[in-house]
C-alpha cells in the first residue's frame, strides 16, 4: 500500500481503513460504516474532549429516542421541509404497518422541544442547556464519504438550549462559538468561522454560525454549526414558561452541533504520507516500544527486559503505550505499521539503550530521532507532547491561511476558486447577488466573524453597488 | 405524591419519574423513553462499571450501524424465526422506496458476524473479544414497561466474541459469567444463574445461561444473558481461519448482554418509601451539604458559609457533592427530595456544626443521624460508603432468598409460584414434562447453576420418572 495525500480521496479512504479507524464500503448498507476498536478508541477521546467543554459550562447530557413521529417533524413547516427529502422512515413493526410513519433523527430539534414544553415552566429553569451524542440519520443523494457524508452519522453531538430572552439566547451562540474553538483548538484543526448567508441557514433557524476548515485538496469541509432558532420551534411547540415579572412567554432557543466531521478534520489535516498523525492527548497508543532483535540471546534477554520495562513505567505514569515485543516483524515493518495509526512516540531499545542512560525516542510530527535521559522520559514526553501539538497546529494553520485570498473581481474570484482556494470577496449583502455568486464562482460560505467583515470603499463585483461585507467563497464538500 | 413500594408496579413508574430518572410514557412514540440529566448521570456511573469489567478483559469496544439489511437478518434461519414478528422494519428513504428492508437492529449477531468474516483470517487473531453498548429495537406487542419492556431499549451492552474451539468458547461464557456476577456485585444486586432450558435458548444458541433477579412484588426478572452461539453464525457467514495446523476451519462465537435492566433492578431491589437508594459509587449525587437556616443574620452567614466549606472540601477529595442553599425550601422539603433521588449521604449544618469539631452526616440506607469529626469527613464516607454497599446488598439477598423455595410435588409448586414464590422442584429432564411445567405452574427459568442442581433421589412430579435436576419456576416479566 502506498500512501500519497496529494491525491486526498484515496488517501483518505484508505488510511481511515489501513489504520484501522473507520471500516468503510464494506459494510452492506450504502453510506454507513463500522468503528473498530482502534477508530473507537480514538473517537472516545475526542468525544472526552468535547464533553468536558460542554460539561463544565453547565451542558447537561441526555438521552432521546432515534424514532420521531412524523407528525412531530412536521411542526415546524421550514424544518420539515429542509429535511423531508431526506429523512428514513420506518412504517413497519413487525408485521404491521405502523399508524404514523416513524422518522430515524436527522436532528432532534424536534423532539426535544416536545419535551421541553413539558419540562419548563418557569424563568427558574432558565436556561436549559441540553446536549446528547447520538448517531443522526440523512438518506443523502449525494455520493457518500467515510465521515464526511454519510447516511448514518454515527458521532453527532447535538446541543439545545433554551433561554428567557432572544438576547440570552444570542450570547448562548457566543459561548459555542467559544467552546467550538476551545475544542478545535485542543486538537489543532485550523477554522473559519463563518455566519452563513439566509439562503443557506439552518432550517428553521434565525441566523447560523458555521465553522469551516479547508481540506488538503482545498475543499471546505462544514466542522461545526450554531443556529439561533428564536421562537420558530418554541411557538408550535409552545413551550411557554412564567417569566421574573409574572407573564408568559415562549423559549428562546439555540441548538448547535459537530459530527463525525470532527475526527475526519483530525485526520485530513494533520496526516501525511506516513499515514495518520495524532496529537498526543487523542492517540489512542502514544507512545510504542519497540525492542531491536539482539543476535546474542542473552543480550535479546535484556533488551526484552528493558523493553518492558520502560513500557511498564510509562504505564505507571498515565501513557497509553504499548510494547510490541512480535518475533515475526523487523523493526521496519513495526515502524511503519505504527506510523500509520500515528503513534506520536516510538521509543527503539537496542543495546545502546539497555547500557547507557539515554532513551531515542522518534517523534512522529518531525520524523526525527532525539535522545533522552530514562530518567526524565516522563518529563520530556509531556513537554514534547506539547510541542508536538504546537507543531502540528501551526502546520495545519499556515497551510490553511495559504488556501485564502482576498480579491475584487469576479473573474479573479472564479478562478481562484476553480483553483481551490477560499476566496473573500466584497458584496453588497443582497441575496440576488449573493445567489448568483453561488451559482458562478463557488459556494458562498458567508461573512467571516474570525477577521474583519467590514468591506469599507469596496464595490461588489456583481453589481457594483457599494460592499457592506467580505463574503468568503470556495468549493466545499 | 405518596410512595408505596408494596404498590411495586405503581412505585417504579412514580420513582423513576419523580427522581428524574427516565421520562416515560410522555414521548410520543410508545415503548420509548428520555433520559433526562440526573437518570443520565446514573446511567454514566453504571456503564462505567460495566465497561471496566469488560475493558480489563481483554473486551474491545466497537460501534456497528443500527440498520440490518433483511437479507442479512435472514442469513441464520433459526435466528430469524426468533425476530421477525418484533422488528421494526425502514422501507422508504426520503420519498423513494428502499430496494430491500433494514431492521433497527433488534440484536447484532448478523452484523457482526458479516464483517468478522471480513476481518478474520487467522487463528493468531483469536479470541477476538467485541462489545458494543447501543439502543436496540423490539417491536413487543407485550405491554411495555420503562426500563423493563422497551421498543427502543436505550442501552443494550452486547458482547460478541469468536474462538478457535468449542471448547474456548465455552470458557469465555464461563468468563462472561463471572464477569456478569462482579458487576451485579458491585451494585449489590442478588441474581440467580439459570441455564435456560432447551426450548427458551436465544435464538441461534447451542445454550444459554441468564442472570435472573426477584423483583418486589416476587416475580422474576431476566437481567442479563450469556450465549454459546456453536458455529450456527459462523458458517452461514463464512467465518473461516486458518489453525494453528493449518487447516481451515469456521470460528466458534459466544454472545451476551445487559441491558437497561441493570439499572431497572437496580432501582428496584433497593428502593424504598421515600424513593431511589443507590449504592454511593453510582449515584449522581453521592452527598448533598443543606444548611440549616438561622434567624440571626450573622448566624445565617456563618453556617452558609461553613456548608460551602464542607461541599468545597468534599469536592476537592473527588465527592459529587451538592450544596442545597434554595431559599425558597425548607430543610424537609430538600430532605425529601434528596431523599426521592437516592442521595447516599445528606450533611445538615447548623449552629453547632459551626462552633463544634463534628457534622451530622443522615446515611439513606438506614434513615439515620450519625456524628463525625470534621477532620475525619472525608475517610469516614469512605468506610460509610461500603458498608452502604454490603448493608442494602445483605438485604438484597435475604429478600430474594427467601423469595426461594424448593418443593416436590406440583400442588405446593402452582400454590407457591402463584404466591409469587420461585420455586425449585425436581424434573426429569424431558422436554415434555418442562412443557408442562411451563404451562401449569409457570416458566421455566431452568436449571440453577449457583448451587446444587442435582437432584438425586427425587422423582419427577410431572411423570414420576426419576428427577436428574432441581428446576426452578417462577412468574416472569
Amino acid at each position: 500500500m502506498k500512501l500519497d495525500k496529494s491525491n486526498f480521496s484515496e488517501w483518505f479512504d484508505t488510511v481511515l481503513r489501513e489504520a484501522g479507524v473507520f471500516d468503510y464500503g464494506r459494510y452492506p448498507v450504502k453510506g454507513m460504516g463500522v468503528w473498530p476498536p482502534f477508530g473507537f478508541k480514538l473517537r472516545k477521546y475526542v468525544l472526552n474532549i468535547i464533553r468536558e467543554y460542554l460539561d463544565s459550562t453547565g451542558h447537561e447530557e441526555v438521552l432521546f429516542p432515534v424514532l420521531i413521529p412524523k407528525t412531530l417533524l412536521e411542526k415546524e413547516s421550514e424544518h420539515i421541509r429542509g429535511f423531508e427529502d431526506e429523512v428514513f422512515w420506518v412504517t413497519k413493526g413487525g408485521r404491521e404497518a405502523l399508524d404514523i410513519p416513524l422518522a430515524l433523527r436527522p436532528t432532534s430539534e424536534t423532539a426535544i422541544s416536545y419535551m421541553e414544553a413539558l419540562w419548563i415552566s418557569s424563568y427558574k429553569q432558565l436556561p436549559m442547556k441540553l446536549y446528547q451524542i447520538v448517531p443522526v440519520y440523512r438518506y443523502e443523494t449525494k455520493a457518500t464519504r467515510p465521515l464526511i457524508r454519510l447516511r448514518e452519522v454515527s458521532t453527532f453531538k447535538e446541543a439545545h438550549t433554551a433561554h428567557a430572552t432572544f438576547e440570552d439566547a444570542d450570547e448562548q451562540c457566543a459561548e459555542a462559538i467559544e467552546i467550538y474553538k476551545k475544542i478545535y483548538d485542543r486538537l489543532g484543526i485550523p477554522y473559519m468561522i463563518n455566519q452563513r448567508p439566509s439562503w443557506d441557514k439552518f432550517a428553521g433557524a434565525l441566523y447560523t454560525v458555521a465553522f469551516d476548515t479547508v481540506m488538503p485538496d482545498g475543499r471546505v469541509l462544514q466542522i461545526g454549526t450554531v443556529h439561533h432558532l428564536g421562537q420558530n420551534f418554541s411557538i408550535p411547540f409552545e413551550i411557554r414558561f412564567h417569566t421574573e415579572d409574572g407573564d408568559k412567554d415562549y423559549v428562546w432557543q439555540t441548538s448547535y452541533g459537530l459530527s463525525d466531521r470532527v475526527i475526519a478534520s483530525l485526520i485530513a489535516v494533520h496526516g501525511d504520507d506516513r499515514g495518520l498523525v495524532l496529537p498526543p492527548e487523542v492517540a489512542p497508543v502514544q507512545v510504542v516500544v519497540v525492542p531491536i532483535p539482539q543476535k546474542d540471546e542473552e543480550a535479546q534477554r535484556k533488551v526484552l527486559e528493558e523493553a518492558r520495562r520502560v513500557k511498564e513505567a510509562l504505564e505507571e505514569k498515565g501513557w497509553r503505550a504499548v510494547l510490541d515485543d512480535r518475533e515475526e516483524l523487523t523493526p521496519g515493518a513495526k515502524y511503519y505499521e505504527w506510523e500509520l495509526k500515528g503513534v506520536p512516540f516510538r521509543i527503539e531499545i537496542g543495546k545502546k539503550e539497555v547500557e547507557g542512560e539515554e532513551l531515542t525516542v522518534a517523534r512522529r510530527d518531525l520524523k526525527r530521532r532525539v535522545k533522552v535521559r530514562k530518567e526524565e522520559l516522563d518529563q520530556r514526553l509531556r513537554e514534547m507532547s506539547a510541542e508536538f501539538l504546537d507543531n502540528i497546529k501551526k502546520r495545519a494553520w499556515d497551510f490553511m491561511k495559504s488556501r485564502i485570498k482576498r480579491v475584487e473581481s469576479l473573474e479573479e474570484a472564479k478562478e481562484l476558486v476553480e483553483k481551490r482556494y477560499v476566496v473573500e470577496m466584497p458584496w453588497c449583502g443582497r441575496e440576488e447577488c449573493g445567489l448568483k455568486v453561488d451559482e458562478e464562482v463557488g459556494r458562498v460560505l458567508g461573512i467571516p466573524l474570525d477577521s474583519e467583515s467590514a468591506a469599507e470603499g469596496k464595490r461588489c463585483p456583481v453589481c457594483g453597488r457599494e460592499a457592506k461585507w467580505w463574503v468568503r467563497v470556495a468549493k466545499t464538500y
